[in-house]
């Protein structure tokens, strides 16, 4: 099952299921309200709308950071024993096709093409077996990063909850459709006006989705609607030589084979 | 005026102003909705009850580290250039009289006594006059952390956001009631077992509330209810030697003159 959220022409926002035949309401007004409710019955067809982030707020938007293992050990450096993580805030995201919003305050805006778990259930110190369980689906997301913002300290956050900046979408894919299910092998690519910036396979993961659901429901209750954006490989505008970073009017197309395609402009806020 | 939240019997909660009558009831479920009201209007006396959250959810919950000048001073380091910022959930947040969730995953739970700061109006970009405009009041926050979970990655999210540890309240105080206004100079203490452990002068910040509301609100739109946890001053238990904890049973005060006092039982969970 494919489940998005549209904007709808009166401000509002729906959840729908992707079928053939086009959008099919889901009765709640966003996927995040949707898998907080105890069930759902398909309605009416509704007219193909635009896309709005497919959870627009969720409660609570974990990202993790140094966590494919090719790019770790291409630079040399030891797995890590413990994911790190840190938070981006529900301001930050955007639709599959909004515009990435370059700050004038920032000078040094990069992409992080990312598989991103949402969560369906409530957990706290799950099993692996409640972990899995409470993975609703997969989704998209480019943890659309300020450079010079992440690293004026040690702790990442101000570079990387700049309003706007983050897409998510188009779709929630759950684990049944996809090869690998709730570990899924699948080809994710960056691309910046039509450059392939990053390439990999979501199945690279050193702490893969079922164990990040098993390490942060230690912290806290996961919820439906929570993500948990999983980490990017290589590839980066930051470790390019010279640097390379997002421009007014550049394409940045994020896309994994069996979830969706990110296509977002850049433009000077 | 001082307003606060309390648990209503029927599981809800209500925003209150605190008065010498009693607790006004202010037709707003919480401070935090109240705050996103454009107007609101006293009603009927409510019977004390016991205390929530004065905010229980804020869309964004921010926290500065290392911003008590003479601590920094006295540490040998220089002053910062940038705040440093990270983040809690507000799933992390208790009440002023509730029990502090000791996870048995952690052996290393420390204090962190902070002034916070309320939001009350929308800003993006502030100017010094929007931002203190912005501020809606102050209220006490204990940021208690994982010190284990903390360190053991660079990112500290993980030790600050584990669930039900970090109390808030009692009460939001409007920066008219307060010495220094948008600038408090107030006496903070906090205590274990009655044995002070911090005490400073709110107004000793390297970035005060008002330089804080500009900086983030370059970051992302700060919106009625959000809070800023200005940092913590010397004291912890993390630093003395041999290094203190919080233990099962344990009492924690968390006091400043002219808020209010936050008394909090570490209990293993």
């Amino acid at each position: 099952m494919k489940l998005a959220t549209v904007r709808m022409p009166d401000g509002g926002t729906r959840a729908v299921e992707v079928t053939e035949a086009g959008y099919v309401d889901l009765g709640a007004p966003d996927v995040g309200a949707l898998l907080a409710s105890s069930a759902w019955e398909a309605g009416d067809l509704v007219p193909r709308h635009e896309l709005a982030p497919v959870v627009p707020r969720p409660g609570k938007l974990f990202c993790v950071g140094l966590n494919y293992r090719n790019h770790i050990l291409e630079m040399g450096r030891e797995l890590p024993e413990h994911p790190t993580l840190f938070a981006k805030f529900a301001d930050a995201l955007i639709g599959p096709r909004d515009t990435i919003a370059l700050a004038p305050e920032s000078t040094a805006v990069d992409w992080e093409a990312e598989l991103a778990v949402v969560i369906g259930r409530t957990v706290r110190r799950a099993s692996e077996e409640e972990a899995a369980e409470a993975i609703a689906g997969f989704t998209v997301l480019n943890d659309v990063t300020m450079r010079d913002w992440q690293y004026r300290t040690k702790e990442w956050l101000q570079g990387k909850t700049f309003e706007s900046t983050t897409p998510i979408g188009p779709v929630l894919v759950t684990p049944d459709e996809l090869p690998g299910g709730v570990r899924p092998r699948l080809v994710m690519t960056c691309s910046v006006n039509g450059e392939v910036m990053q390439k990999t396979d979501t199945s690279d993961l050193v702490f893969d989705p079922v164990t990040l659901v098993r390490y942060i429901s230690t912290i806290a209750t996961l919820r439906p609607g929570d993500v948990i954006a999983t980490g990017t490989p290589g590839g980066v505008g930051h470790a390019r030589t010279p640097a390379r970073y997002l421009a007014d009017g550049d394409v940045l197309v994020t896309e994994i084979d069996g979830i969706g395609r990110l296509e977002n402009v850049a433009r000077t806020a």
